[in-house]
């Protein structure tokens, strides 16, 4: 049942963010054949839903994304991690737009996932059921037949997003208008499975993790550091890392210039920042939620999901499709997205596709590339 | 002095395998400001020095490697890791050429490293000195001296034995006529030292490191198998592990099918392989010799090392140098090699120059690749 009924006033205080739950009504039944019983999303939305509810865009989250779309996160107290694409007046723009945004199934932001108490009172570590990307999307539609939303004007995603906008879009065609899929993929290469797994193996080397049961203690931090900074190289491109840090050193805390310390100090500005990275991302994420998720998105191959045909997966779609990548993003780069066309126009979609320059490799998606702020605008209308 | 002088014998059995130690002479001055004393180097030597002591090839091995170069290793009984390169009739032919091939300090095959005892009877751990490649080229240098060579035929390496050829054509120009580097920088990038960085903290976020001090104990083989884990993605490329393992599901230990767990066994084959060879290396490396390897190869700049300027590095040489890159690496990509060449073709320098193309990403200097070798045998003659 819906917690809490959306408020469809007209408002124009557009950014809107209600920090709202929703327990889905019935058991949520997973790709792995388990049932995961009292699943709650949290959400949050932005803008008003219209009489007709036909308004709405979903917005997917990354791998360690989260519902706070455009407005602060409530541990970090940053902004909002896509208010450069999501606001008044922006290119999914609140002031026209409902906008949603759920925590997915298995993360760590309210949402159902490892973290979460069992129905035995304690938490479920590594006893959460493995889910799927599918199973991540099984879970939103949940939520949007609570909002009384039958169809999306959009779903949009980059990254993880960009996999859930394209399994919604295979396995329930009618629930969106358009699909916008931005730096993402249709399967995970070895390599994208090659990082994950490395991560994992640094969580799982950590005494603390303790086979997921740590939530009564000290938690894994040190192995999911390593699996943050692990997967934030992967984020950047070569040239950006080149470009932002190079081999410069780093000041050191008294405040005296960079040296090499001949010692196993961060001497390099990008040691420093990667050890940041890292420290920080610990304090906000849950590292059986970081099994989970990655296990999801090495798992997801759509074309896999339909007979091993990925034209079969848009087969009969009424949907508009929008495909972007970036020539800098080297963890999904352009041929994923072109192999993605390739299936579209092989079903008879209707789909544009392009690739921007951008220099921040994969991360450009959530960065300051006003060229996907134009494509965005321009394909959500 | 020389512990065991070399056999002058010119025998026909050229795969001649010695074993050799070499103890400095003289503390080794180390570039971070301290000394190491009673340094001791492990070498292999192959073929026969020839009277004028004119025949002698001088191979630098990489970051695992070590003096093994065409006999088995003691530990693995593998084969010696470039016998399709250095052997009777190879392209470095033991039937014409005296070999040489020795452990780099700071490693952990017999050269004096942070496994060996200090003066105080205690294995150095983090209390050995940080070394630079150059610190490992001038332990090489007493080497040469010792075993009387005064001018090697040709210095060879790949990836950081190609760094160990780069320091010493730049710093003991005299000691080399030919120059062989192959799939190697002259500076490591950030986003090279952030790959390091990562296998860094693994290894010290693993309890067992005990800041260093682990001989008498437990190593830390978790952290050193992440560590290796990370770096081994970086030695292939996409296309390299797309080709090898795809997505292809790992058959069971019960010999069933191959089939996704829902669990987090390794599902695929790429996560198993990864397993393997993270595990498989903490059985033959140590952990701390790691460390100082990977902060020896961040430290290099032979620019910087040179008064910014790459060219001053090779001012007046008489070397010939040959540069080989792989299409396919994105560790050492193109780039860096014809960084090196502008810079040679800058200070006067006889350099030739290749990219390869070979489907194995960084590690293609290792494997088979037919073009390599052909280049080898013309360079060295």
């Amino acid at each position: 049942m819906l917690v809490e009924p959306p408020r469809l006033v007209h408002s124009r205080v557009a950014v809107n963010p209600v920090n709202r739950t929703f327990a889905l009504p019935h058991a949520l039944m997973l790709d792995g054949g388990g049932l995961l019983e009292d699943a709650v999303l949290a959400y949050e939305t932005y803008g008003s839903l219209d009489e007709t509810r036909s308004n709405a865009i979903l917005v997917c989250h990354a791998l360690t994304g989260d519902q706070y779309l455009a407005s602060p996160h409530p541990v970090t107290g940053k902004p909002g991690w896509w208010t450069r694409m999501v606001g008044p007046g922006r290119p999914i723009d609140t002031d026209r737009y409902f906008v949603i945004c759920a925590n997915v199934i298995g993360s760590c932001m309210g949402s159902t996932g490892p973290a979460s108490l069992a129905p035995d009172g304690r938490a479920y570590g590594a006893r959460f059921p493995v889910i799927t990307i599918r199973d991540m999307v099984r879970a939103l539609v949940g939520l949007l037949e609570g909002l009384g939303i039958a169809r999306l004007h959009a779903v949009v995603g980059g990254s993880m997003g960009g996999m859930q906008a394209l399994s919604l879009a295979a396995n329930w065609p009618e629930r969106a208008a358009r699909v916008l899929v931005i730096a993402s993929t249709s399967r995970h290469s070895a390599q994208n499975i090659a990082f994950h797994e490395l991560g994992r193996q640094a969580i799982m080397a950590d005494p603390h993790w303790n086979g997921g049961d740590y939530y009564t203690g000290k938690p894994p931090a040190a192995g999911l550091a390593v699996a943050r900074m692990a997967a934030h190289i992967t984020y950047l491109s070569e040239s950006a890392l080149t470009a932002k840090f190079g081999r410069n050193l780093q000041d050191r805390p008294d405040g005296s210039k960079g040296a090499k310390s001949f010692a196993f100090e961060a001497d390099f500005q990008v040691e420093s920042y990667l050890r940041h990275q890292g420290s920080g991302f610990t304090r906000r994420f849950d590292a059986n939620s970081y099994l989970y998720i990655t296990r999801a998105m090495d798992y997801f191959d759509l074309a896999e999901e339909h007979g091993g045909h990925l034209a079969a997966a848009f087969g009969g779609t009424a949907a508009r499709f929008c495909l972007v990548s970036f020539d800098s993003d080297w963890l999904y780069p352009t041929a994923e997205s072109r192999h993605l066309v390739h299936a579209l126009n092989a079903a008879g979609a209707a789909v544009s596709f392009v690739e921007l320059s951008a220099p921040f490799g994969h991360d450009s998606f959530l960065l300051d590339v006003p060229a996907l702020d134009r494509v965005a605008r321009g394909f959500i209308g």
